[in-house]
């Protein structure tokens, strides 16, 4: 029989709104629902072991690694990377450095993540910028919105780099075959957009390595218009945050709208189920975290507010990207076409 | 008694995926509703008068100019302004110019409509750049998104107008007290944001004349928490399509929902009336069109798919414009806290 990868997932205990009971719980549920999936918690020991007694799962599969300190969000997160050497986060990350992990999930501080996976676990060689690449939910699917992450001010080679990136995982973590690359731009028509776009938009047509469609205007994002959505970080950053916001400000408007009326009310209670089972699509909660890319290693941020599903998804993510050899695939990438 | 203002309203009758006919309609339901209003229909003249035909209305209060050619959405802005003097567009701008009307509110090309408004009415004194400035739903009432115009790259100097011509609409245009005036950025934190953001936030924080309330993430904007929203262009240009563009994908979601199953049919029909009526207020539609600010004149942009109540309310909105001297007051505040 052929022997099963194993994919060693390092997870920040300490790091969410809700660790480490949520974290802990997502990482049983993880190991439960694949057998290919073994998990090292970094955190309190002793916390961990107390929340992992109330489990029942294979004790094989799942192991303890101490860390005596936290990174919250408030700290300035170079300052905190590299004083905290006993924190969550670098003793995981170096857990990838050292190969003793393949991957990285954390809800914790994104300021300290950025920072700590490029000074500890490192840029693939040729990488400029390692963007963070959350999947959106769109009205089709989904669609990976790169980048999101604390880079701004970015040059048009940082762009042509992330539609690569982005791109190997949306074929080879997703499965969409030929993957459409668009940018994100206030028109449709090559001669519009701000210095960046501009400068970047030439050179993605000369890439003949990705499928890029062109110009995206916003509105045309959540209707599934394009598979891989390039924008610098501040726009993506916009993008995403408007999403949240916006699903729940409407989701909200709609159940006031059912509950202003004796008969809307009865109508709320027989559409209830059904509506819940669709909204479901469009809660960016169930895709897992956000990668990020060009790494030695795979490290996937969650949103700091996660639940044990998002947990669980996350560490059910790096699968994929370690039978696939996504950061290999994304090295060949960059290297193939930037040398030739 | 007093003797009432008088609003004269120059109207592209030709601008707009349903020019004229919307546009006629609109113009006439506005006439209709307020004696205040004078419109201008400007366009060509036998088509229009037919159209006049269909109503009832003031004979007095809408009269007609004769425009023999119509600016396309594809073509070069600057190169139509300049050539198509005959032009709807180029015509009502001329009666804006020449103090033959206050207000100018087309339908048509997004560019034009910009290079016309600063080569044909002009820019007030001190004025860097007139930003087009819509006003968005959200859950506690309306906020102004400026700027989502054509001018993209803007310095930190344009956005300090920003703030100040927002404030002023916001307070005596909408009547909102001393309005929250918030900066779009990707952290709530000072040190945060792009080149551009980290440049003006101490530039806002310094001008005592407006109610600066820091930094706003995208996602707070859909729940009302500031009341003038500042951003460059393209920003600006993304969130305001992105909210389009999320609300129609999450409404047909809902929709989808709720026609999946039998129970579910049943209850969308008892659910459907007052649904209707609180959605109403997440329409951007509502709220009439988008004026561009620190112009010699109003000029009034509204969508490209506007319906009649869209052209009716945008015409309806310059009443307070000119009421309330806006255009005297953005003078006033830009020299004011330029010079001090």
């Amino acid at each position: 029989m052929e022997q099963q990868t194993m994919v060693r997932v390092a997870v920040d205990a300490m790091g969410g709104d809700n660790a480490p009971a949520a974290v802990v719980e997502g990482a049983v549920l993880a190991v439960c629902e694949d057998s290919r999936v073994h998990a090292v918690l970094v955190g309190k020991e002793d916390i961990i072991r107390e929340e992992l007694k109330k489990y029942t799962y294979d004790k094989e599969r799942i192991s303890v690694v101490d860390a005596g300190e936290v990174i919250t969000n408030d700290e300035a997160p170079v300052m905190a990377i590299r004083r905290k050497k006993d924190s969550s986060i670098v003793k995981a990350m170096n857990l990838v450095k050292n190969n003793e992990a393949d991957a990285f999930v954390s809800a914790g501080s994104t300021g300290a993540i950025l920072v700590g996976a490029q000074l500890i676990i490192g840029r693939l060689p040729g990488v400029e910028r390692p963007p963070l690449a959350p999947l959106i939910p769109t009205e089709t699917g989904v669609a990976l919105l790169i980048d999101c992450g604390a880079n701004v001010d970015a040059r048009p080679s940082h762009l042509v780099q992330f539609a690569r990136m982005g791109s190997v995982y949306m074929e080879h973590v997703l499965g969409v075959r030929n993957p459409r690359v668009a940018i994100v731009n206030i028109g449709a028509e090559e001669e519009k957009g701000n210095t960046l776009v501009k400068g970047t938009f030439p050179l993605l047509k000369n890439c003949n390595e990705i499928n890029f469609t062109g110009s995206i205007e916003a509105r045309d994002i959540p209707s599934g218009a394009a598979d891989v959505i390039v924008c610098e970080a501040f726009v993506g950053n916009v993008i995403l945050k408007l999403y949240e916001g916006l699903a729940s400000t409407l989701l909200s408007t709609v159940k006031k709208g059912m509950m202003s009326t004796f008969r809307s009310k009865v109508g709320a209670l027989l559409v209830k189920p059904a509506l819940k089972k669709t909204l479901k699509s469009m809660d960016t909660a169930e895709y897992g975290g956000a990668p990020m890319l060009g790494l030695k290693g795979l490290v996937v941020k969650v949103h700091g507010s996660s639940e044990k599903a998002e947990m669980k998804n996350a560490i059910l993510q790096c699968i994929a990207f370690k039978e696939q050899n996504i950061s290999e695939k994304i090295r060949t990438s960059i290297e193939v076409n930037e040398n030739k």
